[in-house]
């Protein structure tokens, strides 16, 4: 009986008209029926990352479409520049380090945002450099990057630009072409309104002859391979059905709904949770906070305890710190299809454990705070 | 409204207690819930591998999991040997070569089935060989290798033993412990009754030294990382968790029912199916017929049009041939959720199609011979 409100930034809560697509009788991959499916699929993805580009659909982690950016682009001790502010940039340059690419690091303080001109400096020095992998959400600090301004930068150079818009994409205004991106990957379980199991990856022309000149093993991860079967609406490896007719229900949504008109929601949530966060006196985290996800700073005593006894009281989950970050931050999402009210419900069990736990926090001032940003 | 038959190997239907469990709201992957979930699956999984070894959840496909073997075990330029008998395993030898590892090749026409005594002599002309690679059900051709025969081979050999069980395992008897493999992989979409997106894959105690001294390069396929987060019951990347909670249910019917059982149920089916076809004067492709899936030779000039009519108009899917097999075979499934009346089913839509389609069929004759099957 246990009613579950998940405010976790992925997975996320999945709308009941996309579920019970998970249910519908498995169909024939290898069929016209699927393939009719993957062509709508794959023009929703390309409306979604706003691209002119084909989008391929993998069945893996957001963690398996990084490493298929990085093995189809280089080649063994070619040269990359990783633009990391958190965990989850550091993740391309493990994966680089595990293929033999060197990797150039410009990195700031986990929860300070990167300076563009840092990248270009950097490009400058070394203009040898392939390809620059950074982050839009950074989801374990809340930080966004200014992906349009290293996206001028990068374009202006040999260099293709890889982003891991796995948090972010389909919440945050993200503009795949216009902003010169030429990798883009994201994830079903974040903004996607879908459980986790699909991610997605977009390749520009100007990557062309980088995936030509790959020498990186690879084999189910091998761009060449999902590029043959697209031309017949088919992925080469048996996929992910349910969760693919399930992502064309969310298509659906979002291009129903607009994607300016999520994006603009996101933005109101965020604002609203920033709110609430700073008038229970908790110090965002984040030096620019991202619109899908807010961060702030928790007493490094309790930090730990919030998260569970959010849980095991109010069967709410937020997300607490990771590595480095542990204790010290809360992570409270609000993409996807966390709406206004599940946000007010939010704020209000987290004054209530906050005081709990002995801060001093005077009852519905956060959501007050929230309120005010809704109806201002 | 149109109601579906899937008697094609993988997809295969899911029955709706599982389904049902797709639907689920997603929980959060890092919290004592999913944990126990995933632990209960490990447990599911060793009983229906027949190990005591720890089984691996991966998001992807079949495919995934088999690269994972190669580039966990192996090391540039080391000597392999590929035992095919059809086209998936030719794609073991397709992986290993993205690799850059030597294979050795052990072949037989397609349809026909591997002699253990062939894979003896090339492991004894070899004594460098690293590890043996080869195919439970082929599904491409629908013989079934005799995996225990050559695991005794190999296990008085240096060389480690992988078998690709994606197609037969869960349905035809396997018991890897007993039979010396060393690693066993499989897939959601076959006889473990759920929809694509999950593999499994077991590594055995033999493997441990390959795998430290294995120097392919790996990321998200890397066995460590896995291992590392078994021991908290957790994956290291984000898991499909509606997939994992369906993968709950399918085991809790897999353990209930017996795993004896069912491979005795799939042991009649396949004996009625191969009735079935043979009284409809179709002449059965593979030389050691597997338990999972039955395959017949069929004339050419019709071999693309029973597929496509059965769909049309009677909304069965059973499967043509691949590759070179194209328009030479059907392949109709018997595993998983597949029952007798299925069968009899389909059976009873073949005879009405191949009529049509110009071949001399006494109406009622395959439902009769599947029938006696079932009551003898």
């Amino acid at each position: 009986m246990l009613k579950q409100y998940l405010l976790t930034p992925g997975p996320t809560p999945i709308p009941p008209q996309i579920a019970l697509k998970e249910a519908l009788p498995v169909i024939h991959h290898r069929t016209s029926e699927f393939a009719s499916i993957y062509k709508d699929v794959a023009e929703g993805l390309k409306y979604v990352f706003q691209t002119r580009n084909e989008v391929y659909v993998l069945a893996c982690s957001g963690t398996g479409a990084m490493e298929m950016a990085i093995v189809n682009l280089l080649s063994p001790n070619d040269k990359i520049l990783v633009a990391s502010c958190g965990n989850f940039g550091e993740r391309w340059a493990k994966i680089a380090q595990s293929y033999g690419v060197e990797t150039i690091y410009v990195s700031v303080e986990w929860g300070k945002v990167l300076d563009p001109l840092e990248i270009e400096k950097t490009l400058k020095k070394n203009p040898d450099i392939k390809a620059v992998f950074t982050t839009f959400v950074e989801t374990s600090t809340g930080v966004a990057s200014d992906i349009k301004s290293i996206g001028k930068i990068v374009s202006q150079t040999n260099a293709v630009f890889v982003v891991d818009a796995i948090s972010g994409l389909a919440g945050q205004e993200f503009r795949t072409d216009d902003w010169e991106v030429d990798v883009v990957i994201s994830a079903s379980q974040k903004d996607f309104m879908l459980p986790p199991g699909l991610a997605f990856i977009m390749f520009s022309q100007k990557t062309q002859k980088l995936i030509e000149l790959s020498r990186l093993p690879k084999f189910y991860f091998d761009i060449k391979k999902y590029r043959d079967f697209y031309l017949i609406n088919q992925t080469p490896f048996t996929p992910p059905v349910t969760l693919i007719v399930a992502l064309q229900e969310a298509l659906k949504l979002i291009r129903n709904k607009k994607i300016e008109n999520i994006w603009n929601d996101c933005k109101r949530l965020a604002r609203a949770a920033r709110a609430g966060m700073q008038s229970l006196g908790l110090k965002l985290f984040a030096e620019v906070p991202c619109e899908v996800v807010t961060t702030a700073s928790v007493p490094e005593n309790i930090g730990e305890k919030i998260i569970t006894t959010l849980k095991e009281r109010y069967s709410v989950s937020i997300a607490g710190g990771q590595g480095k970050l542990k204790g010290k931050i809360i992570r409270l999402a609000h993409m996807g299809y966390i709406g206004k009210v599940d946000l007010l419900a939010g704020f209000a069990c987290l004054e209530i454990v906050l005081s709990e736990l002995g801060m001093d926090i005077e009852k519905g001032k956060s959501v007050a705070a929230v309120q005010k940003e809704f109806l201002g």
